[in-house]
């Protein structure tokens, strides 16, 4: 385990600032002045730090911003990347990535898939994703290694999962987890994750809604994401899925509702009443052939909405600005309008307001005096970010995660000059390609697991 | 401008090998022996090449496989990217692109712009290219002294254009430069491009592929981007775009056909039975709210499809393999199949199929002996494509066009390490900021410039 960087006082300057504040504020030669795990000042160059004796930064045509919100991952799930594609959702789902999760997901392995995906989530320029999965301890451990930020939740899930046996005491485990990382790590907030309404009874939904309420703790769910999904929930007596949860009254300021695909007026207007936010996750809506949500008519209605990329088994990635690209352009040409979801709006919902739909919008998201120190600098001296006459167009529409140069979480440099500091990324590597060995050497572990899901 | 790199023959081992040939055979720890500017052999690393005493380049952890063919690209577009985004079609080309030609495309800025965009083709992957525009002879300048291989098209349109002030010379033109580019440099092959049926009367759309006809060379044309293009073509006799096309004579198996969006399943029968081709540009339409090609239907058809990314101006990179993500997940999620567009027919569009579709099928696109050796060497030991189950699935959707490590056109190495070696990188994106940079500073060029066209 590598040792976490020091939190060193930084003057980061000579940089297109995009603040992503209340103003959206882009600064021409700009800089932001870092001390301890927090930004002090950001303005221009010629203002900020003048008596900094710190160290310096020189950002010169690049861009720093705040660090990309990445609002739905299953980190562990790294190491089945590729493993099944091409299919549909149920197949996937029930036939491939359960039955390999229920073979190979251990704590030491949910460990490994999670430090896996923080070290790629870092050096394509996260530093804040929202997890839920199993062994979430093991996922913490592994976020708080890498340096990332992470609201993390445990997974609920009415079936026999990794590390909870017995789905009678899933719930129950999710609390543990919950008072076990509340005040154990500044950059760690537990949470709680059900799986879905159709995985999960009306009772282990409420006992699972009033565990997170107890605690304070945002609850997770994912929700409509196909529009079969009505028709898998029992007992739901006709109502949609979003009206299910409202019956249910799980739904309110803490609740982050998930692919919220297959929605209708009516289920918009409900989330608007219940102040819940949703995260939109194109990328993988697209490659399951699940459907496009209704994003638009959300940010019309003044829904929060975040931008995730899913586990790296569906999308194939966790990179957000191939996230922006694709949620930027899939909706113009859905609604025939190419002036909705313009670059401004899905920067936005990468930083600022995925930040606040996790709850976290007094923390991170933005560069403003008083919030932590989560930014990175992105380099755009690159043949395909060049020349540059709107950086937030060049963002979404041209930059890849490998623009990204330096990353800040905490105050704490992470990655300087693309070097992740917090990783042994060579090592990680070698054990998740060891995995993979053994996953394609016993076929057999699927097919004799199946039944047991 | 720099020298060229020498031909050297060269052994590439130790990489998973995709041949992308007729059996696409994938080869675990294989071998491309490159003599001169052609592949010799390809095949396991144990039998390739056991006498060979030039350079052999190590590609342990790393695919070797066939250039990508970026089959629709405007070069000298680069210098506008990202300077109007976010608009409708008709808005963006009539506002802000003609006029930014207009005032700004000259022989010097068409070249600058042209290898600004080799570079960035280059180092993602690229070996290939099909364009049209115009002062296409300063744009095969730039292509020829980048090492890129190119289709490169003379733009036809009823306007005055970059070049062509009077429009009644534009067909003559265009034969001019064909001639001239015919022999000159083996790695550029010139055609002509017309801008499209509703920007080129019935008249020069006749001339203009009877020239094609006569030199031998591809004939290339924008058609039913948007549903609204059959209302602009005057004297179509209300044929769909496609049709009149057809009624024209100017369909054949050197036609192709860019963008083919509003197609009805009569137009596909006359694409299928006229054997044109097709470019598929999913990031442009998306991003343009044109609409959703028919490719599936078109594959099913055994119409050639290609892949292209359009110009920087409205996509906004030359990126292959966002494109081919986009490609893969676009069309999933439209037809709620996720089946379709799988990673191997993808794969197959952005190499051997593209090379077809350019009638470029026995020189360019696959690893087989014989063929010219344009081949591409792409890093897979990095944290977004670890562990690897499947490589085309890998480079279709977690790849970035940075993951390409060694680029190779023509038996020279182009890009060693992500060094590109052909182009001085740092002087073109400097000329390309002060181009910018006098664009910017003069917008009453766009205002003065509108009423010409």
């Amino acid at each position: 385990m590598t040792v976490l960087p020091d939190v060193t006082d930084t003057l980061i300057q000579g940089a297109t600032v995009l603040s992503m504040d209340q103003e959206n504020r882009i600064i021409e030669d700009g800089a932001v002045l870092v001390r301890g795990d927090r930004i002090l000042a950001v303005g221009p160059s010629s203002e900020i730090g003048k008596d900094f004796t710190g160290k310096i930064l020189d950002a010169g045509g690049c861009v720093v911003m705040p660090g990309l919100v990445n609002a739905h991952t299953h980190l562990p799930m790294s190491l089945f990347r590729g493993l099944a594609d091409d299919l549909p959702l149920m197949v996937w789902l029930n036939e491939h990535m359960f039955p390999a999760e229920a073979a190979h997901i251990r704590p030491e392995t949910a460990w490994l898939g999670s430090l896996l995906s923080c070290a790629e989530l870092l050096l394509s320029g996260v530093t804040c994703c929202c997890d839920g999965y199993f062994h979430e301890t093991d996922v913490a451990r592994a976020v708080s290694e890498s340096g990332l930020r992470g609201v993390l939740a445990q997974g609920v899930i009415d079936y026999p999962a990794p590390g909870v046996p017995d789905p009678a005491t899933n719930v129950d485990q999710a609390l543990r987890y919950v008072e076990a990382w509340k005040n154990r790590d500044s950059r760690i907030v537990p949470s709680i994750f059900c799986h879905s309404p159709y995985t999960c009874s009306a009772d282990t939904l409420k006992k699972a809604k009033q565990a997170a309420r107890v605690q304070g703790v945002l609850f997770q769910i994912h929700v409509a994401e196909t529009e079969g999904e009505k028709n898998m929930i029992q007992c739901s007596g006709g109502l949609s899925p979003v009206a299910y949860l409202e019956s249910l009254g799980v739904l309110d300021d803490k609740t982050l509702l998930i692919h919220a695909v297959a929605v209708d007026r009516h289920d918009l207007e409900i989330i608007q009443k219940s102040k819940a936010s949703v995260v939109h996750v194109p990328e993988s809506n697209m490659k399951l052939a699940s459907g496009v949500s209704p994003v638009p008519d959300m940010l019309a209605l003044g829904i929060p909405v975040a931008l995730g990329t899913d586990g790296s088994a569906s999308n194939n990635d966790l990179d957000m600005f191939g996230e922006m690209g694709s949620a930027a352009r899939l909706h113009k040409v859905i609604r025939k309008d190419p002036t909705v979801m313009d670059a401004k709006t899905v920067l936005r919902m990468a930083t600022c307001e995925g930040a606040r739909a996790l709850g976290l919008g007094d923390v991170t998201g933005s560069l403003e005096p008083g919030k932590k120190a989560d930014l990175i600098v992105v380099d755009m001296r690159k043949p395909h970010l060049t020349p540059m006459y709107n950086p937030q167009s060049h963002l979404v529409y041209s930059a890849k995660g490998s623009d990204v140069r330096d990353v800040m979480v905490d105050g704490r440099m992470v990655v300087e000059n693309r070097r992740l500091l917090t990783v042994d990324l060579e090592g990680v590597m070698e054990q998740a390609a060891a995995f993979s060995r053994q996953v394609n050497r016993r076929p057999q572990d699927f097919e004799d697991l199946k039944g047991d899901l």
